[in-house]
């Protein structure tokens, strides 16, 4: 089953969960795909900018693909296969897809300056993977310093058939969507899936403005799940109500750098995870650091039964 | 009065005030003036980043600094002299001086790449504005692009004695703030002042890991003021408790661009500003932007009585 | 008179002169524009990059910009009016366009990254210095960072009419040369002057290529005058050798940081300015290097008298 | 035969030679592994930025170093094995030096801003490789926008015992080189082999100011070998005349893009690859560009037999 534009719903980006010792944990990756299984995820993407893609050999990253769809059973998973070169990116590609992936996801390189030279890269990328595979567009200028206006997007959704998503993470990026969903009112552009990442910082108005749901990996993704099921059915104050109390927390992981390992250890302290370890280079959280998130979760906590841990 | 590396408390970044017609507002700067003083700020900090000190000519920022010299009284006015060269920092520098300021800033232009590049400017442009006058290093890279770390600041602080203050706005930041105290701790470098912007996204733990303070200008700087002061005096929960209560309005306001606009347009609604308008290149507020900051003001109300408007 | 689409030649890119102190040497500016004159210069551009603008407080680069058109007679002389801000740029503009000035130069600022942005800031430039102004577009990539394509050129030169001149310092840039002049042969574009700077390493095949003349500031402007001169004229080989044994020194001059240095020694040497002396910050140039000059001179000597100093 | 810092000479950056088709071509890589060997190379590196490693899979990259390898006999051969992530670093290196290679060349990731960050990276990523593999540090700011300090450079010799070489292409660089030589005569560094790059740009001088040779793909690789003896020799002006006349193709082939298109029709020209082909994305040469390297071969010729083709 390969991923299309009618996407939508939480796709929550996996973190890669390793042992100590930096081998890979294919229990906790089978709890973690479960967790999301369970919490109503309507897919799951593994090997993108958090889950530690570039410290992975190319046979790791292939085997996790694999636990993951067998575990995922009917969900669609995305594989990021962002890479500095086509040869690499198309590798890993037909290696997840004869694993049954449903689609990929694909990061521009920071080289990337005009107009141009975005949507030729995509073109030429499209072509590398193949064009019967489906395939994401981040879109992450805080982390790739690539800046896509809505222009280039429409351009890439026009020129390409099998973009089929958005992974929407500009900022700002409010204007964006409703830009995006504006041409396709007017006609100058078909529909594509919108999901967003960026944290989920903006995910209480991203929905407003017309995204289709979240692409992203706080750890608490069973809000995200909920906050898209109510703004969906048009519970906007208790969409926000829910979504405010996670803030304080979300903004704190949603830090470059030292946010993974936030999210690591509050997936490890909610059981998902059996270890918060990362492979090198590791951006570490300080004791300090790790005080003022159990702060955070003892606050949440009295508005959140989920933080109770 | 000079700025002194005792520094503490609130210095607001306070807007430019133009009429619709673009001409400055003085009487917006002086109801602003006295709002900041009213509140409870400890110092003012004008013609910042978003006080569109670009798009003013000479005079004009002068006529600015003067006036609100002027109305703050006894109020440190802390003048933003950034430029593309020395001559033009050193000559706004010696005449907001001469009106009676207490201080300026500097920002470094974003050229800059080896630790000893940014060593380097900032003692050049101490030497340039003069050794007697005190300065504020201006530490954000996610504008700026230039990253400063703890120890290169700590080579700024030491080889220049007129560094007085940082205003930190690195993003993450938080360790940086405890690297720097420790360097205080540990005798490898002066006390200096820490203020923090960001838009005030992290203030609630930056006060925590040693912060004095905030330069931002979120349009509520009376709560700045607030969580400064609770911070301050230990009552760690009702600090955070004002905090998030205002956290979506600022993580909205802090988007970069439109923030501004969103800025503005709140302290129009508050009374303190005549007019909302930016000179060109104007970074607007849509409709759709505008009723999300209605609904933001909104919900902020039923938790604090000052956005009732 | 006012620069036109027309401009074909050689317009020097002038040094500022300085005495060693740092005050403005106006007996070697004058010196100067005779000698560009005499060489059959067809216009200058003064307060350029390497014109060491930034450093200059608005009344100095007036009074330069007043000296330099007095001196020059006939001459069209341009003026670099790139500013952080549109209120300085117009200042600027007016202020020597009352001094007789032909036109002014304004560089992107480096912060630009899509087609768009890069179109709408000059579209607000021109509207900023008044459309009666007309301008010269500088690309220069390599030192501002803007990627500017064939097609955003177009663009620009099809939405301002105020848009006379390209000042073409791409690098590479020879195809860039010759799809502009496809686009005025397919009529998808008005023509516009091109002269190329980036120190002219490429001067020889730009003019191949279509380019008008030279618009930079190589130490030997003769030999750029004569090369313009030949190669206008069809003499394909003696342009190749003449410029083939100025090549060794120009490559030297054009290095970044120091090549101003060596400029400016070389202007020295030949008589032109009484100091090489630069204001702050200085990239100077060691006595190695110093000595590595002499010898291209004396090696350059072997081909070309002028180089006999 | 491990690579030292005593290495010395010419190690040519070598292109892949592909068919028209995009197969890799065996049998031109031995016959310019001949070539290299035959015009008195010391050494060969191989996948380099320009040698299009990242559109070769891994497989491929190891066959290229096994034929290189084996053909170059007892010249020491370094593969570049810049990756975006440790762990296909490792996976590489250890295959080609299990292959026979000397060494590993690295380059920098273009993310890298403080002195820190740059040191730190370079430590990880020896640990990475293993300790015992000697690596050639690449200092290629122009194309890496990574900036390394002469005092950077000293830290990482220091701190890292397996650098045993600086790839120099700095620019401008010769007073790197100086600085660099300075460290070691004053005791502050152990000595490194510095071998020059940025297309021989500056071959000349950088001689004379140290460095040990050169490493760059210009397509006359025995032009460097005769002006690297001829400045080693102490015959300056020789040194220079050869390659004065060199220069204009030099720094036509220098272009970024274009430049390896030029490299590999030259090099087809000379019999040495069967196609000039490149895999996508290709950087092509258009028939202008085509018939101006013609002329500058043509005119080479008149100074320099070998490129009478």
């Amino acid at each position: 089953m390969l991923l299309t534009s009618e996407a939508r719903g939480v796709y929550p980006i996996a973190p890669t969960p390793f042992f100590d010792d930096g081998s890979i944990d294919m229990a906790s990756i089978d709890r973690m795909t479960d967790f999301y299984v369970g919490i109503g995820s309507t897919g799951i993407t593994i090997l993108g900018q958090l889950g530690e893609a570039p410290k992975l050999e190319h046979a790791e990253s292939v085997a996790i693909a694999q636990q993951v769809v067998r575990r995922a059973g009917n969900l669609p998973v995305v594989v990021g296969v962002t890479a500095p070169g086509f040869a690499a990116m198309r590798a890993l590609t037909r290696a997840v897809m004869d694993a049954g992936a449903a689609g990929v996801m694909i990061a521009p390189p920071n080289t990337l300056r005009t107009d141009d030279q975005i949507v030729n890269y995509f073109k030429q990328a499209a072509e590398a993977i193949g064009a019967d595979v489906p395939f994401v567009l981040q879109d992450y200028p805080l982390t790739f310093s690539v800046q896509m206006t809505a222009g280039v997007i429409r351009r890439i959704v026009t020129e390409i058939a099998s973009c089929v998503m958005l992974k929407h993470e500009d900022w700002p990026g409010l204007e964006k969507i409703s830009t995006l969903r504006g041409f396709e009112r007017d006609g100058s552009m078909r529909h594509i899936a919108i999901l967003c990442g960026n944290g989920g910082l903006f995910l209480d108005y991203e929905m407003e403005r017309g995204a289709d749901g979240a692409n992203t990996g706080y750890c608490f993704a069973d809000m995200l799940c909920d906050v898209v099921r109510l703004s969906a059915a048009g519970k906007r104050d208790e969409a926000h109500d829910l979504f405010d109390v996670h803030l304080p927390l979300l903004r704190y992981e949603q830090q470059p750098g030292v946010g993974l390992a936030v999210r690591k250890y509050v997936m490890m302290r909610r059981g998902i995870l059996t270890s918060a370890a990362q492979r090198t280079p590791v951006a570490a959280m300080s004791k300090t650091a790790q005080a003022e998130v159990d702060y955070l979760l003892k606050r949440l906590a009295r508005h959140d039964a989920r933080a109770r841990l």
